[in-house]
């Protein structure tokens, strides 16, 4: 493991050099039955061909073989992190999701808008499915929850589902959850996992008391279900881990949130690739104490998630066709990866290990390698776990000391 | 590691997939000086050829490297199970290896007919090397033994070799050997680990005064040593774990016996590779709830040991032969591998990872991929521990969810 008592304090952090990980989200695929060619051996990528012939090429695994990881987990390997010690809950994910003011202290929880009949017994767990303009109609009316000494921020999902956000003294997140799953039940009463958790208890009554008067009166959607209750992650951050002065360059803001849970800072940007290289060149060029950059690329992902391979062909084109806009800065060590695998063919996330290349003056390429999952698989770096990555940057950028004399 | 608190919620359990994982014991080898080709390289192998061809491949180590296991721990690495910390004890080993029956709760040990003197020392601890039929024939004399609440099973192995086991009330494993190690002296007497362990003692020294009386005329076998106590190795079950409905097909009663302590069902059957094939057939056909086949071929180890290599090649080739009734039934995952290697160079059990392939619908084959120790090492799986494979199987089966949001 990167953190840990033996590599402690073999972070250089003097070090001018300056690190791009740029990630491509669900950039592993699979083959296309037709062609028996995956997504990436598909695209026509002569800018990351050319990184490949001259970086150094591997696999990287963020849960080890067999294990699908979301999106939390997944980034959170990527920057050294254990992904399975270090998860972030689904509240909070929620929370980092919408961008919701989140803060270490805070506490988050999923909500549904559900139906209820007179007796409070609930008839529908998810409101007849209302739509997103509903569901953000009825986060406005909460906004006017108000509960001595605890602030309340409540954001519209997508549909029926939306997020909390607590922040105040002595809150915590040992609270089971309300939603019955089932209906023809009254929502489960709010129990706490200890002591401590009792505030937490009471805070939540008290939100959802307010939830049912102001809610009384719509149809469908006129209660909430909670669940998932979650802490900010506390996690150290990379200045404290690595000396590094991170910057998160995300469009989605869930991922600019799970930059922010590990300390990068994570200035607002569009989601539109071009966006984000604008910034990042803008950083470089204004923030030159600023050494470590996450470049996040989403749309990939979703292309493989809507099983839609030839789009992912085409993103991934798009992507190569930008990749000397990073080069253009001339970064000590490039990086390209993904969090993890999204096969169009499988319209998921997948646990298939993920193509990398690592450019730097320190490399060993292979001859004829290539982005891809097969090409990747026989490449210097061999088959790694995802959380052995940040070594690598760091070691290719000169900033990891010798261990032992 | 597979089954961990992080990984217990993920397996998916009301899945149909269906999983056949065919242990060739022994499978990987080394290559003949005289022709620079291992057993798998050179024997003729088309239907393993297009399995490769179509699967993913790799190499699994079920130790690490460098570490040869015995045939116990290298099973419960393929079944997921750390074969460091859940190995099996050697009277235990010895109880399943004879197909004796064995049950949790039972405590098996290890006897050596031995020799001693009018004043009981030992003369010598191996009985001059009895052949099997005597050992057999002492064996069932031992059968008559009698100790109020315990009923004891005395079984051959091999020349002076034998195994008991002992089933009661309050039995346990925390007792010493009596093998002195040396000739000139007395047997030693057992000691109890524990106040909870005396009784065990007390029941073993019944078995051995008894012993001493029924064996007093025989020669040279007239006493035997006990050694290796082992209580019934205690694991979560394979339902338990995974969710799966595990069966295993083996032959040969210690495999049988392996299967059984991970919550298999383990129907008699032949160890003729034809007879398991049938029974899986009709178990595949007649227990469509049946999700997880394990079929263990025995004979190439045996080849392996015996320094055979011509003999391994033609069994290689018989099993390959028989591909095809597997591919019969059109399981969602195939896997074809072997607990540890057996060169037939070396005569024995050896460290070097084992080949390995993967059928279903979401492998990345690589061209030109053989099941063999060089073709493997690059295949898209990489080189991974013995105990990922369960994880890799069930992923491919559909019964792994995500990991995270």
């Amino acid at each position: 493991m990167i953190s840990s008592d033996y590599t402690r304090n073999l972070f250089i952090t003097d070090s001018s050099s300056r690190i791009v990980m740029l990630v491509i989200d669900g950039l592993g695929g699979l083959p296309h039955p037709d062609s028996g060619r995956s997504e990436l051996e598909t695209a026509n990528l002569p800018n990351l061909d050319a990184l490949c012939a001259r970086g150094s090429t591997g696999l990287i695994s963020p849960l080890g073989p067999g294990f699908t990881p979301g999106s939390g987990p997944a980034h959170l390997a990527l920057f050294g992190y254990d992904p399975w010690t270090s998860s972030i809950g689904r509240g909070a994910l929620s929370g980092l999701g919408l961008g919701l003011d989140f803060k270490p202290g805070d506490v988050a929880a999923r909500l549904n808008f559900c139906t209820v009949d007179g007796d409070g017994l609930v008839t529908d767990r998810r409101a007849g499915r209302i739509p997103t303009d509903i569901c953000v109609r009825l986060c406005a009316l909460l906004q006017d929850i108000a509960i001595p000494g605890v602030k309340v921020t409540v954001a519209a999902e997508m549909e029926y589902r939306a997020a909390v956000v607590f922040r105040g003294e002595g809150l915590s997140d040992g609270v089971t959850d309300s939603d019955p799953q089932v209906t023809g039940h009254l929502p489960l009463p709010l129990q706490a996992a200890t002591a401590a958790d009792e505030r937490m208890v009471a805070v939540a009554n008290q939100f959802l008391d307010q939830v049912r008067r102001i809610l009384a009166d719509e149809s469908p959607a006129n209660m909430v279900l909670i669940r998932g209750f979650g802490r900010y992650p506390e996690l150290p951050s990379m200045q404290q881990v690595y000396g590094l002065h991170p910057v998160g360059i995300a469009g989605y803001p869930m991922y600019r949130g799970i930059a922010s849970v590990v300390g990068m800072e994570t200035p607002e940007t569009d989601w539109d690739v071009d966006a984000e290289l604008d910034l990042l060149q803008q950083r470089w060029r204004d923030h030159t104490d600023e050494d470590f950059y996450y470049v996040h690329v989403k749309k990939t992902d979703s292309a493989g998630e809507d099983g839609d391979f030839d789009k992912k062909v085409h993103l991934l084109e798009e992507m190569d066709a930008r990749i000397p806009r990073i080069l253009e800065l001339e970064p000590d060590v490039l990086i390209v990866t993904g969090d993890h695998s999204t096969p169009s063919i499988m319209r998921a996330h997948s646990w298939h290990p993920v193509p990398t290349v690592i450019v730097s003056g320190h490399s060993i390429p292979v001859q004829g390698s290539q982005l891809s999952e097969r090409s990747c698989a026989t490449g210097s770096l061999g088959q790694i776990p995802s959380t052995a990555l940040m070594a690598l940057a760091l070691a290719h950028a000169g900033r990891l000391a010798k261990f032992g004399a």
